[in-house]
């Protein structure tokens, strides 16, 4: 079985690739809930559904998130509370937008946590309801939000990523709840033949997950069998805020930056050509560096990176590796 | 000040008149919330919905509850949860159907009640959403839930009027919290010109209202001032059960049975023409009787309605009534 570690689109397209090459029902991700949010009364896991929906070939491919022939009919009958929302009240904001369809996700999550399911059990229902056959878990179905710390205020994770678009300078991010947090399943963790850190924001995506108990010293345990794939390529995140963030809270926003951040709990690093004269630098913080193309915008890269990530672990169990 | 006790779509349409004949900055109406439910996580109010968006003239005029030119996206998307949820699951129903823009009042209303505003706030905020000039109060800002009593279950309103289509017989109602609820104002009822009982279900509609602590009482010290309007017509209900349910819970599906269960708060009933032969019966229930059409089918039906209705109230106030 191959575990990947997940956050949002990055992940999933890797994910996408991977179930070319791996039977899917070998593959299990666990993805962050650190994003997740209450909007309107409703329970939004955005990462979760940006990989059951991408894995399903339902998501939008230009958005990236959000399924495909997507209406806004809900969201633009917002406006007319505009003027009568009181001063105070953050009812209702029209910043995080809500696709028709895919608000039938959002009603049937919530009701299920609302009856007692875990997170964990409703994820798996909607996986099936989406047809997906990889295992997609949460990395907890415990609360854990991420705090996005700015100069003059904290927000919540979406407001840093949608309201404010990530363009504010960063002092730091908390994964608040995660140290009372039951991590979903350890035995996933020493179990599995293979440990991929998908393409992921290393800060906001990775974070939450590794900030769980045990986990981080778990991973360790398993380090000669975990390979993680760079978000960052020539020093910029092709996606999100990762580049910024990585600067604005003290690392360095290159593959070796990134190789840093790993090297606890990681013995491969997956960078892309871009990046082939710092593959020395990265095997310096002692991880081994395996260069192919990473950027998955074009049809193939995907399965093609993932059959080289999956490679560059040790062979091992009984499932089929890709030739 | 007139003030108007209703449910749904029947008081919505006689609102609908009176705005008409009627200054609507002086007229004031109360609003069962006994219907009022719990969906994906949303609060519902049916009774309140159908009449701002009737008085707004944004009712689909077809169906009488729900906004014109709707679409039904979201609903239509939960179908692909029926195969995976759990068969003691009620999550994610699709028997009632919540309309694409509708839905957006339902995530205002519950925002804002999980922020702490009461109903009324919200009530009265969603009024002038939607541009309505006619005071818009629930009666209560507490849960009140009406269950329906059948041969082998207990069930919610809705799942009885809307799941079951009201096709079953039912052998008692209870308003389960109105003991402890409390009216939303009591100073309406005392300060009130005149007091309209809407032709509404006189069981599921006023009975949640008059089940209040005090409601009563109250109306009966004003008994001279309030009228009502027999939703009954012909031995029939022009919409829903009232007629069966009338029947099946020991009472006349008659204007006649209507008037028994008005007499003790209520000085005058107004009924349709086809049961001007059952005046002379109804006021020996202790009523005045005004004859007049109350099928408020065509239109101008609901405006002269309206006037017969005000008119039959003793003049007092400093109101402008109808000549």
């Amino acid at each position: 079985m191959i575990l990947v570690l997940a956050g949002g689109v990055g992940a999933a397209r890797f994910l996408s690739g991977l179930v070319r090459v791996v039977d899917p029902s070998n593959i299990v991700t666990i993805v962050n809930t650190g994003d997740d949010t209450e909007l309107h009364g409703l329970s939004i896991s955005p990462d979760i559904d940006t990989v059951t929906y991408t894995l399903a070939q339902a998501i939008d491919p230009d958005r990236g998130w959000g399924l495909r022939d997507e209406t806004w009919r809900a969201m633009a009958a917002l406006e007319k509370f505009e003027g009568v929302r009181p001063e105070h009240s953050r009812a209702a904001p029209r910043w995080f937008n809500l696709g028709d369809t895919d608000l039938a996700t959002h009603f049937y999550r919530t009701a299920r946590l609302q009856e007692g399911a875990t997170l964990r059990d409703v994820t798996d229902e909607v996986r099936r309801a989406f047809g997906v056959d990889v295992s997609i878990l949460p990395m907890t179905n415990d609360s854990v939000r991420t705090t996005v710390h700015l100069n003059d205020a904290s927000v919540s994770f979406q407001e840093y990523f949608v309201k404010l678009q990530h363009s504010v300078p960063v002092t730091g991010v908390d994964f608040v709840g995660a140290n009372n947090a039951n991590f979903i399943d350890e035995s996933l963790i020493t179990s599995a033949d293979a440990i991929v850190i998908a393409p992921s924001n290393p800060i906001v995506s990775l974070g939450p997950i590794r900030a769980l108990p045990h986990v981080d010293s778990l991973l360790a345990s398993r380090r000669d069998d975990v390979v993680a794939v760079s978000p960052i390529v020539a020093g910029a995140a092709l996606k999100g805020p990762a580049d910024r963030m990585l600067v604005e809270l003290g690392h360095e926003p290159t593959v070796v930056g990134v190789a840093r951040m790993y090297a606890p709990v990681c013995s491969t690093l997956v960078i892309d050509q871009q990046d082939a004269h710092l593959a020395n630098e990265v095997e310096r913080e002692g991880l081994r560096c395996v260069v192919t193309d990473t950027i998955m915008s074009k049809p193939g890269v995907s399965e093609e990176l993932a059959r080289r990530t999956v490679r560059a672990t040790p062979r091992q169990g009984g499932i089929s590796w890709p030739d």
